[in-house]
């Protein structure tokens, strides 16, 4: 193989190994959340990695080929394929392939791996894990209601204490009769409207000052740096803000109310249908949020305006509250940790006909990234093994130490024999560095007495690092000390529970 | 989006969608096979699924394109990337890339989805998820010992009962020291040894007779299909036949024994250093095994050969032993649910020096389909979750279902919310298909009464079927039946407790 090519040992940019504590930590988090989704009458599915290019909205329009943010590659016979850039197009192929088998409304929660062809950057990956939850075929606003509260129930449950996430609801409804009645309706105006949303999307970061100015002539920061506005007039600008601080445009229970300076356009939004079914819905939500008891946890907010196109309803952002520093130094918000919100036209691209749908969509490491940043990382590192030192390398000798081995095994106890051929002060380094509690060493001496040594390696370390040089401590606990062949699993078991136990008090 | 296209819901050939049971019995079976590495002191790695196609050694002899069993395109800068195929590729790159950092021996294990870019058959898939554990760094066949014991243990951990497997152990070695002694060594015989190789692992199907001829002239089978022979002469085959026998040929403790009719090869075959090597490592691993209890469960094979040809040293396959039937009927062994082998080469391809390595492969699905065979599927189905029907969809209302809802999630009983358009009946089926213990019903008599109609939907199904029309036992346990809002929880715990508990003895 490869005679003379020599490659280089390495990993694409955007792509990661991940180990030990990361892994476990995952997993834990991973099963944290299915419980609640589960608890919540979600059942498990999971597509695989690669799909038709087509079945995932991928080809480009007007285009034989396909989207350059996605990984595609042509099946033998030329078909194009796409690892998968999120789960929720998947869905919606899967709901349309099996539609009259699946129990209406069909709720499913899947976790995998997403592949993004894009720059990656800090924390922005090519491969990444999502989790997500949709409820397929219910039309109300109860199963949008429902996702939110579960997205609480789940931040919760993986460690965020209440307080310091906020679940923040909207309708693109809302925004699209906004857009319509400032005149930006219709296909010719996608581009400003697009510049619209990315301001109103600032208005946390900003204030109504800054998305003022956004909405308008444009914004300068603080470094001189220049963002275009979106060139609305005073009067546009002042229905968008009217909207988003909720001064002049409320729901109530009787209706939708308008209250502007500019009677013309109050009257336009007022009357617009898209306006008032959005805000209907969003008093819906409300009032079922309340019911729950959610109303704290779970809050209407206009400004929340969520990328992705296919949105048609309600909208929602989880987002933690706390403060962490971004690469400057300044403190900022953490921020998203999921999103998601109404589909009613994905499953539509299959059958014709629209199919009501909403879920939403866990990123995975940034979650783990905040309960990391809280100290709430399930960071139950599993203790290293007992190692077995290989002392002597004759096959008679290293049958005995498998035997050891197989016996503290055998005894749920997690070991291991040195492997390797180096020495016995590497041998050591070696039970240092897998963080083993203890390693058994039995050269000729102690196999001619019956005997293994037992090096108990945590309380070596406080014995070296002086945190117990008392003596009676000391004569209690023995770093090192010879036991029967017959009482090496009681020993052991000793030491791990020492190990895990309080200390004698001396030493901390 | 996609106007006039409406593309057909499908997946690609060769991939699955996994749903509920089949998950949940996956998970359980990996977590499993995890706990059982962890004892031996493997740690957990994952690498991405995306590699560079030459990192795995993809890229095809004197062509500067990827082989066609890879799924493959290219990146931005043109270089060639591919969808893993195995999980030994990349952890040969990651310990290259990090050799220095990682302690040695480093035993790691690691679960995920490879990807073969090949024609997918029954129970062949283009997906597939493997979990693998290897020991790098580790020259001594202490080390492959390890690991055949390691499998023994996890088929067990799993619930493949003792007896019904067997953990086979052979030595390329001692393969390749027979073809040099035949006169097969060189690269020119290349070709003739793999059809010997394949003669050789047809040994177990067809027995010394038909490997003769596989070895000879080639072999007719019943329905008259003819298998090409190696071509060797009677002299060539008698040596093969005499290693895959053992009669004639022998390890023992003093070295090797090889007794043949024909002194000339026999003396070649004794004299032959690899075949030497091959032979005393087998012995070693014998004593090993002995020495850990595991002699019954592993045993050394002279017919296995193992197809990768990165092999080096000892292989091993673990076989399930009990009896399926095949596509025709006939009862065929269940066979191979794991291997792997002795690969020192794999990670030189990076660092020039050869790096001792050594691991195995189990393939997930196959070994649930085993498990499933056996009835011993981890098939702890989830309960279906407690449905609150939506009698009347008047907002209050379902608020106050949402609240039901919410009270019983609190107390950590599955519930949902009936959330489709339907009437009482459908939603009645619904609940069914959902496999729900229980609905809640509150019409608007009962809101006015404060109560709310349970029906035990385990106790409806019995009585439905006409096995528990006993009027005492009806009495004890009424399908449906009224209780006060305030007692829901409790009497919806009722219900799940006698689902859950042996019957009343008058059902079954």
């Amino acid at each position: 193989m490869a005679k003379e090519f020599k490659p280089k040992a390495r990993l694409p940019r955007g792509l990661v190994d991940r180990t030990g504590a990361e892994l476990s930590a995952t997993r834990a988090m991973l099963e944290k959340i299915r419980a609640v989704y589960a608890l919540y009458g979600f059942e498990a599915l999971e597509t695989p990695a690669i799909e038709y290019t087509d079945a995932l909205g991928k080809f480009l329009p007007d285009l034989d080929r396909p989207n350059e943010g996605v990984f595609s590659f042509q099946d033998d016979d030329e078909q194009w394929l796409s690892l998968r850039y999120d789960l929720t197009a998947p869905l919606a192929r899967y709901v349309a392939e099996h539609f009259e088998q699946l129990p209406k409304p069909y709720r499913s929660y899947r976790a995998g791996y997403v592949f993004r062809n894009e720059k990656p950057g800090p924390g922005r990956f090519r491969q990444f894990m999502q989790f997500d939850a949709d409820t397929v075929g219910a039309p109300s606003v109860a199963a949008d209601a429902e996702i939110c509260m579960m997205a609480a129930d789940t931040l919760e449950a993986v460690g965020i204490p209440r307080g310091a996430y906020v679940v923040k609801v909207n309708n693109r409804k809302v925004l699209d009769g906004v857009m319509e009645a400032i005149g930006l309706g219709g296909d010719e105006n996608a581009g400003r409207r697009l510049t619209v949303l990315r301001a109103i999307d600032k208005f946390d970061k900003f204030g109504a000052e800054g998305v003022a100015l956004l909405l308008g002539p444009g914004r300068k920061d603080e470094s001189g740096d220049f963002t275009k506005g979106a060139g609305l007039d005073d009067r546009q600008a002042a229905v968008v803000l009217a909207m988003l601080t909720g001064k002049g445009v409320r729901a109530t229970d009787v209706g939708v109310e308008v209250e502007l300076d500019d009677v013309q356009l109050a009257a336009a939004l007022a009357g617009n249908a898209a306006f008032q079914e959005g805000m209907a819905e969003l008093n819906d939500i409300r009032t079922l949020l309340a019911a729950g008891g959610y109303q704290d946890r779970v809050k209407i907010d206009p400004s929340v305006v969520r990328g992705l196109e296919y949105y048609t309803g309600p909208v929602y952002e989880a987002e933690l509250t706390f403060e962490i520093t971004d690469e400057t130094g300044r403190p900022v918000r953490f921020g998203s940790v999921a999103g998601g919100g109404r589909y009613d036209g994905l499953v539509a691209r299959f059958r014709g006909e629209k199919v009501p749908a909403t879920g939403f969509s866990i990123g995975v490491s940034r979650l783990l990234a905040a309960l990391a940043f809280l100290g709430k990382m399930d960071a139950d590192a599993e203790v290293g093994p007992v190692v077995v030192l290989a002392m002597d390398k004759e096959p008679a000798r290293i049958a005995d130490y498998m035997k050891m081995v197989s016996e503290l095994r055998a005894n749920g106890i997690r070991a291991e024999m040195y492997l390797g051929g180096a020495g016995m002060k590497a041998q050591m380094k070696y039970a240092d560095r897998r963080g083993a509690p203890a390693v058994i060493i039995q050269g000729s001496n102690e196999k001619d007495a019956g005997e293994v040594q037992i090096k108990d390696l945590v309380e070596g370390a406080r014995i070296a690092a002086g945190i117990a040089d008392n003596a009676e401590y000391r004569a209690a606990r023995p770093a090192q000390f010879a036991v029967k062949e017959s009482e090496m699993i009681a020993a052991i078991r000793d030491v791990l529970e020492r190990r895990a136990a309080p200390s004698l008090g001396l030493d901390d």
